[in-house]
């Protein structure tokens, strides 16, 4: 199973890609527009998208993407975001000058950086490139934060543990690939993702969630979203409990279907902890 | 009045506050947890934060700021993101080799980078201070992406305008300052925003709606947020057409109480386009 991902060896979502599918082939990629295509052009047999953080909010790029690539989701899963600083072996944080890292990684550091005011902070593309670039270097004075699985990759040094401001720091990503596709995820927890539009009425959104209030089905997430060109339209991102395939799930949507202007299932899937 | 911001001169934010002010003292600060503060500390009277981008989601940390400082939202504005390719006077794309901006801004621009395979995108903490940089050091080879005010303020010129890939990238800002502060704000469509927390059943969200719902109050936005250290725990971002004050807004409020763990308005305010 050769699996895409967007980032550098050692980025956090090679690391959910082996979360979710255990010991597999990974291809990395520049771009979460180069990793859709990879899949759909058989490069690859599924990606790994990062769709939203606790702190950061929803990827609604990835969502596009999803939507446009036709794909859908085969399996889920959240993983703890820990940010390490990582360095040559020997240097201590005192000696350090400059620390790279990708700027969202070096934002959610910043009580670190308040501590350690001799610290410049120098942004990088991502956080396993920070790592790469600082242990091809060799110098004493450059560090980068990135995650400890970097830090094996490129036999770096943990100067610094766990240096993030929140504990509560996740990111969740989707395991994608053709519907057809059967990818063995484990995993005992099933959600059904949809993309709902409604009429724009009051009330409309509300009509739409007893479908699924009325026959008991948890509700995982909901977002709205403007609808492009449409101003004051909104589509909703829906996660229930539950498979697609199965009741109370599949009665649910095909009551939805009655009333609602668009209803597209995203994918059914298990999630992996 | 004195506005603070996060950013540079020329960042996207202090052109949301003088949208939302008119001409008016604005402050940069280098993060969003000093600009807060500055409020805080009646250093600034006001900042603006932005909440959410159109491709990139809710910006989950500002709205944490906004709940932990305790100020509340008094007005919302929302800019079209246009990012323009800057440099020095006679510069052209195909004498160039780098191209520095935010990471967010060069993964938006990735259509200009494939068209142009010989620019490198080099990351910067922000939009604004890679045209200052740019300028400073007065490169024939070496450009900014930013907004066209960035440039006009460090007197580059223009060599590609709006070369982002998508037209609908728009950042919706939130003006906030103290809950007894009096913020003069034009606009004529009024929101109410809302955090609310409902038990952990299903169809207690559904209910929640219906206070809205039943009063034909229109839903501008909703978003679930997992609740930390309460798994399967969700709070709710609401928006809602209307003022706090006045009906049918006030008594849906009340009703909403009467069923919910936890409702906190964060504010109640004009929209300015």
């Amino acid at each position: 199973m050769r699996v895409a991902y967007q980032g550098e060896r050692g980025a956090f979502s090679e690391s959910a890609a082996r979360r979710l599918l255990g010991e597999t082939e990974t291809i990395p990629f520049a771009s979460f527009e180069e990793m859709f295509a990879a899949v759909r052009d058989g490069k690859a047999e599924c990606c790994v998208a990062p769709i939203e953080n606790s702190l950061a909010g929803s990827i609604h790029r990835n969502y596009d993407l999803l939507l446009e690539s036709g794909l859908a989701i085969h399996g889920e899963t959240n993983l703890r975001i820990v940010h390490n600083l990582l360095g040559t072996r020997g240097a201590s944080v005192a000696a350090l000058r400059r620390v790279y890292s990708h700027p969202v990684a070096l934002a959610q550091c910043g009580r670190f950086f308040r501590a350690n005011p001799h610290l410049e902070p120098v942004p990088l593309h991502d956080t396993a490139s920070a790592v790469r670039i600082v242990m091809e270097r060799g110098n004493a004075d450059e560090a980068a934060i990135a995650s400890d699985r970097a830090g094996e990759i490129y036999g770096a040094a943990t100067l610094a543990a766990s240096i993030e401001d929140h504990a509560q720091n996740f990111t969740r990503f989707f395991l994608v690939g053709p519907s057809s596709a059967t990818l063995a995820v484990d995993g005992r927890r099933w959600k059904t993702s949809l993309l709902l539009r409604v009429a724009n009425k009051p009330g409309a959104l509300f009509r739409a969630l007893g479908a699924f209030a009325l026959r008991e089905i948890d509700l995982a997430k909901i977002e709205s979203r403007p609808i492009e060109g449409r101003p004051w339209e909104y589509g909703f991102y829906l996660d229930v409990v539950g498979r697609a395939g199965e009741e109370p799930v599949a009665g649910a949507i095909a009551n939805l279907r009655q009333m609602s202007e668009l209803v597209q299932v995203l994918g059914t899937y298990p999630t992996r902890w």
